[in-house]
């Protein structure tokens, strides 16, 4: 589970290479596997109470079926060196699938399977719109596919399991190379949800920023870029992997998934667009806002200097008939006091209209 | 119809791949099939009454002709579902064809068909000044083409028609792979009117900018701004596209048809500069604009200083003279209050002349 | 012409691809054709009175020679049109001769010439410092060369005829692609004049911002990086063109030639790196001139600051001995009012004093 | 050792290629060598007194063993150059070796031995918060290893002379190159401290900016964002070395180590990505700190434009009335006095209704 | 001699190419040419009084021997024109070696020769600070190198040619080619001078604007980023040419001198990246400074709002009581005087405790 704070990275620093530790905020989940299997005529499900169940099975080629294992919880060194073990995986790989730092990557290893890292981004149940991205986890194997997720998090492969029991569909007939783009599939479609919420987050933040309620908004549109650069550095690499799952040769994915992995590329390709363009109209609203701020200055600015433009000379005026001279003839004549007055006027019309000359009114 | 605000993305979120449902905003167009056949010596279109219509029939090959299915209205499923069949499109494909916030792109299916998509733009029915961009998308067979268009819109495609019917051109002589050029053509050309418009709102805005009348004119720039920004994203791949066309060695696409190709893709390119050159404009507009302000604070603050500077010296004056001591011998003298009257020009003078000196008047 | 306002672009829209119109700013330009002859040992030329003059003859192979057909205008198409039919030119390639908006570009044509566009840059005989670019065209074919020019503008080919003429140099010994060589090096050489023109604006510049006479500078900074924005946009392209010439086989470009075609090609990267230092420097001089203006509103609130510090405090001390109070003893001592002044000049003094110890004086 | 300051370069400037000299911060370090030998069935350690200890052995092909030689301390010209003599190291690779501003590298000689270099990161000892890079360099040869250090610091390679020791993990099963990616990849573990320094002193900033303590903070801002990069300069390096080593047909560098690199490559990114993700967040951090700034500015120029609308009408109206003309009516009303209080209430009431209607109260 | 302004680019425009003219600033340098051979058993050199001196000799093949033909001066056309013939130059390269305003890049003849050009890098004896880079180049051949060097400037190859005379070391062991790399390294080493330079006025320049000296400091800080990014962009090209020296396959630079080259690509990788550095610490300085200017005016801001909010109420009060009503009870009575002074020194009080709450005190 990686928020995007910037505290903590990786913890088994200086340990032997290999050793299995999970690295990540501490959790007391227990691992729970899951053995499914299915082809075009049958599925059964099993939930592993002993390893055993996880042993691979020699898969008949007459009637050839997948075996999906899909385990939930990394946080036991010791289960996950044994499906390791039995799965005859890399610790390398078993370091990347305890690692929730991990950036999504795909490797093919030389003993037969393809390894496929990448997040899962949910919004924050913590705390107030932040986003935490599970680390999930797959190795494909020619009839096999071993799923590894953080967190029971709400059960996101429930769609394609729904999908695999209900009915004999595509899924069921394919291979278990179509089973992995089913499920990636169902990752990257949840992205759309994350969209969803920073566009009504944007549409809030821009209301804020042009009816001028902008207090704290610089704060919070700086959170907001900060939340969108996470998820397009969780993302971006997306790219790269599912270009390189279909150009590669792996005999692992065949030519018919292929459009699949393409259809899906062209969702990731949606998402950092718009991901993109979010972060370009908050760099415009920031713009705007602090413009805002800069005219709002300049209102100030003009009230104040209207303000003393027009009392400084009228103080001045009652200030000078205010002094004790004793030869003074101003003072003594009828309507003096009334003439200073229009005089005062005077002055105070002749402000104004200067000001809205040069258009300050 | 993609508007470029930020809010609908991709609706059939985890529904099973390949499901058909129409992305975008909702309408009630009912889907129009148009059915044209053409060679050099006949001409022949027919509105699709029924489904029947629309069976690609087996082309002679003594005497071939082209087979252009005008399809107006991607909203029902059901139709584009039958369309698929008779014509053999993948599911993911017609899911493209549907999608109305899918990006510019070219897809050669093993089939025998090129798949391809691009944007009509037009300016906004809707609003003031606003662009929406309708979904165009072709599938480029041997001896036909198939054309996906969103809406009835004011008919892009019209020139193309009059032309096939008109005369037998250069466009009834030739192949699909011209058709198709054709139409693109059409619409390529149609963003120049786009560009146009740009243009007159810029001029505009240059002019607002430069005469000061400012009111509001940021947020229309950033408006003009992410227009452009729109615009761009969703030309920019045209390019990417037309090159793939060129280069590949597909056989649909004909040696002939290279330069016509090459052609249309010097006018997108022509088009990106141009929006470039509008961004960069734009750019220096908001950067003169603000300068403008912070021009206008200056000459606010330099107003103040001056009053301030002429009336507090003299205010201060008076006020001395206002004073109640017993022993203030000026009060007494018979011309003080002229002298002081003197006195008070003298500083207001050289006020005046310290700020002509300072330039500052 | 081309000039680098942002209003005019491509008027043919929607007509068939290949009609031959005039795209740019109207004129009443006659096209002027000139055939010029030559080998090492001879040399003529003779203005086209009829079409008939233009036609391709056949050259000798014992004695070649080459034919450079010198078109000025490209407003008639008409005359395009039967030059393109003498020398079995394409449609698309005759659009680009026409359309004055046309980026530089190199094409190879599958009928055996080279076709070449690129713009030279004049300073704007129109207004006060504009640049307008002509557009120029080449076509390279085995013996000879067509150019076409978009108006008579000073002739900038008449060195090159004069050399032609004058004696039996390199030129009169090579072949139609060192003529073609020959051409593009004096519109090159020509952009320099350009470069010397933007280096003394920016000294003029320098020197305004410097000594802070800042009228109206900003807009002045802005326009000058429009002039350079779009003069380096015309010239770019001639980078990839000159590789491109250099590196392709094509046989119309010998060997012989490619030091040349690498010597224009190190000029036009000399011009970009003179254009983006102006652009940088121009950058730097926009910066000194808001620092200024912000300087500038710095030294405005400091005399401000000032004189209220200084005439604040005294102004009060004149209003308590103004006041009417029956018991005031200072008002009846009898150097009272003395005393009032030199507290009043101590104030003063100490006000001085602080603000020469804060360095604002 | 390189300090992130900007002062020394390379001293031995103008002497023959080849000249050893230590280029660096003076010290007086003395060189300790240290041997060690180990297989998976023994393992040797031995401090070199004399050279001789130093020379390579022939290693029996039954009982393959792997030499680490150890070298701490670069500053001895002599010593390097006698190592050099012994394992035929190139003249420019000493050169390297104790050049301590010579940045990451790495480079294959073509007498069978690739040569490493690359920096060790320590948070500075010296002064508050900096940051040195220790100069770290590896020559990997069939069946040894040379490492020079440049100083004792800590002792970095400790854990891995432990793990050596200590058991037969598979370090000691495998050749000098599983070595040398241990020793590479204890330096890069190390990277991880300073990241968690970087992040430490980010959230102390982020404090003080929001809560608006932000004397010289953006002096501290600087700093830290130099650091930043500093080490990202010293880092970035290493991703280009690491896939060459994986790519590169080295027979020196076994595919079994292949995926270690790789892993060393993920961690490399890792960092290089979070030091950009910091360098970002200072960004927003120096934007949010200036914006603060301004609003600051903002609320101190709203105090007094506020206090001045107040107390210019009422200064004004007590200015009135003490005026000295004969004929003022007012003066001698009975109430006069408290009437003026009543008006000086009102215009003061309004003035702050005033205020709080433009939100500025 | 081409120096950082940009006045001057190329002079020879429209005339016949290859025409030999000097370009840059005039000088009456006189061309001195040093012809000097040696191998490992014999050095001799010569200063070439008439041009004999300087044609090839035919090298014998038992004992063969290095020509280096020192040419210093490069304003005399007649003179560069002599050695082209002797060597068989083409003409481009004499333009090249005569055009100082040429930027560095390696070409190959197909005459046999490589052709280098590059720049020496001065620290301006003409002015304050200022830098020029005088324009060397390079003829390699089999056995002999010519270079050319603009002026007498302080001989930057005396150094090799000590090398050359002292003691057989590998410079007179080795070939052309190494003589070649020498002389480039020693104007790289060069460099390393201007680099201290760069970084003495930084470290001045960080002085002042921290201590808020910073008078003029903003034009200080734009000339040297003016000089970082002409430096910079005279050294750039250099990657280009050693990588390309290094990769050639070109006969006359041999696989010895390969590790040399690297060396001095190393150096040069090295400088630019200080360069950039630089350039980062100078944006950072620029952005102190103005974040100086603008705290600066936030704090004379507060100043006057200070002093304003302190003034105003009491001038206010002792208005009041110089007001001139009949019926004032406060006047009359006994302690009013100091009342109204007790009352004025808590409001001032007031003032004082709210600035300091605000923490503007």
């Amino acid at each position: 589970m990686a928020r995007p704070n910037h505290r903590k990275h990786r913890k088994n620093l200086l340990t032997s290479p290999g050793t299995l530790t999970y690295v990540g905020e501490k959790t007391n989940i227990k691992t729970v596997i899951k053995r499914i299997e299915y082809n075009d005529s049958f599925y059964q499900e099993e939930v592993a109470s002993t390893m055993e169940v996880c042993i691979p099975k020699k898969v008949p080629t007459d009637q050839p079926y997948i075996t999906w294992l899909n385990v939930t919880g990394i946080h036991e060194p010791q289960v996950m060196e044994q499906i390791g073990k039995l799965y005859q995986l890399h610790p390398l790989l078993l370091e990347d699938v305890m690692n929730s730092y991990q950036k999504p990557k795909v490797e093919a290893y030389e003993d037969g399977h393809l390894f496929i890292t990448m997040k899962m981004l949910h919004l924050g149940k913590t705390g107030a719109g932040g986003i935490w991205g599970e680390h999930v986890s797959f190795v494909l194997g020619k009839d096999y596919l071993v799923s590894f997720q953080e967190q029971q998090s709400g059960d996101v492969f429930t769609p394609v399991i729904d999908r695999l029991k209900g009915s004999v569909g595509k899924t069921r007939r394919s291979g278990s190379d179509y089973l992995l783009y089913a499920l990636m599939d169902v990752i990257v479609d949840n992205y759309f949800l994350l969209l969803e919420n920073f566009s009504d987050q944007l549409d809030q933040m821009e209301d804020q920023v042009i009816n001028g309620r902008h207090s704290q908004s610089l704060g919070d549109l700086y959170d907001l870029k900060r939340e969108l650069t996470y998820t397009r550095r969780l993302i971006w690499p997306l790219r790269d992997m599912l270009t390189q799952l279909v150009r590669a040769d792996d005999p692992l994915v065949s030519k018919r998934v292929f459009p699949y992995m393409r259809d899906v590329n062209d969702h990731v390709m949606q998402i950092i667009e718009n991901l993109d363009a979010y972060r370009e109209l908050l760099a415009s609203l920031v713009d705007v806002h602090l413009s805002t701020i800069s005219n709002r200055m300049n209102e100030v600015m003009k009230t104040l200097t209207i303000f003393s433009a027009i009392f400084m000379p009228i103080t001045f005026i009652v200030g000078v008939y205010g002094m004790n001279f004793d030869n003074m003839p101003e003072l003594h004549e009828r309507y003096g006091y009334y003439t200073t007055w229009a005089a005062m006027a005077l002055v105070t019309l002749g402000m104004l209209l200067y000001f809205r000359w040069k258009k300050w009114l």
